[in-house]
């Protein structure tokens, strides 16, 4: 496979996602950091160079730029067992990854980054009003997840995939956004399950 | 292929992809309807029968059922021309459709959604205060779609796929939710070149 080098912010879960995929496949990643509260990926140089979408992360494979963390977890995993041979099962892991950014991450991940890293005096107060929203939603991403876990070892056909990592990175650090994850108990014991493989690396590594 | 059922609202942009997918391959759809503005899909049957989490479109293939309209497109699109075979460019297609569900339609479909069928006497205060922002959320997502397509006939490698089938869904009704497409030259250009392929259907048939 060509250089690998992963543009982003380091204690991102979309991040943390394409560290968390390669590290389960044994493939390097060169790293190269970007301040996002400094605005460092709106910068012209990373427009025009790395994403005119002016986002992390950003998978550059030789010469080449991938945006978007589901597309490179897929990129980096295809033939590998994270990826369902089945054409159903496929699907279905696909369904949990869009899943994962339409109703899980603008809730529980923006809970995380206004809360934890912005801090609650530094938000707008259009931030501060949809917080409630915010907070509800993310709390029925949390239930769906939970029914789903509570008879299976992992989202799709029991075995460990794509579906489980893009879920993984923002879920297993929900508390940051103040999500109380003792209220989703089929939850806590999957995400002790994925942090036990052998190959699992912390966000913070 | 076992028999294929598409439950959907029709207006629906996300319902309107899989059947685009389905007409471009020639594949037989049976359509069952809800009108979303009446709660059809947030009713106790269709929670349980159909998606718990009470949205549409789900494709239903025999008995087993798949919701997020990019995961049954994926489905129903596998091993066909919609869909590259290089790994960078399939990768580049999720990449295409990972960024139209986050960046593109949260914005233009909402608004829609909100002035064409709400209308904007029965929007909630919240929702009105969030007009401007999705307004330049989706303005941001035209811009990046006319500098892609200034130079390119379609999204990937200059090939119908799947992103082109995703992102004509929203934008060719864009004018719906206010936006003037005229001030995007090459996305105008390309929504017709999309259109005019022969196998092509428009969104209320």
């Amino acid at each position: 496979m060509e250089k690998l080098v992963l543009h982003e912010y380091a204690p991102s879960g979309n991040c943390y996602k394409i560290r968390l995929v390669a590290a389960h496949l044994g493939l390097a990643l060169e790293r190269r950091g970007y301040d996002i509260l400094k605005g460092e990926t709106r910068t012209s140089e990373f427009l025009r160079d790395v994403n005119a979408n002016g986002r992390i992360p950003v998978l550059q494979i030789g010469d080449r730029f991938l945006p978007e963390s589901a597309a490179a977890c897929f990129y980096l995993a295809e033939g590998s067992s994270l990826i369902p041979e089945d054409r159903f099962d496929c699907a279905d892991m696909l369904r949990w990854m869009n899943f994962e950014q339409y109703n899980h991450e603008p809730n529980i991940a923006t809970l995380r980054f206004w809360l934890a890293f912005v801090g609650e005096d530094g938000l707008t107060g259009m931030q501060k009003s949809l917080m409630l929203d915010k907070r509800a939603g993310g709390e029925a991403a949390l239930d769906l997840m939970d029914e789903h876990l509570r008879n299976r070892l992992y989202f799709v056909r029991d075995r460990f995939s794509l579906a489980d990592i893009a879920l993984y990175a923002y879920t297993h650090v929900a508390g940051d956004g103040g999500f109380d994850l003792s209220l989703w108990p089929a939850v806590q014991r999957w995400l002790e399950r994925v942090s036990s493989l052998p190959e699992h690396i912390p966000i913070d590594e």
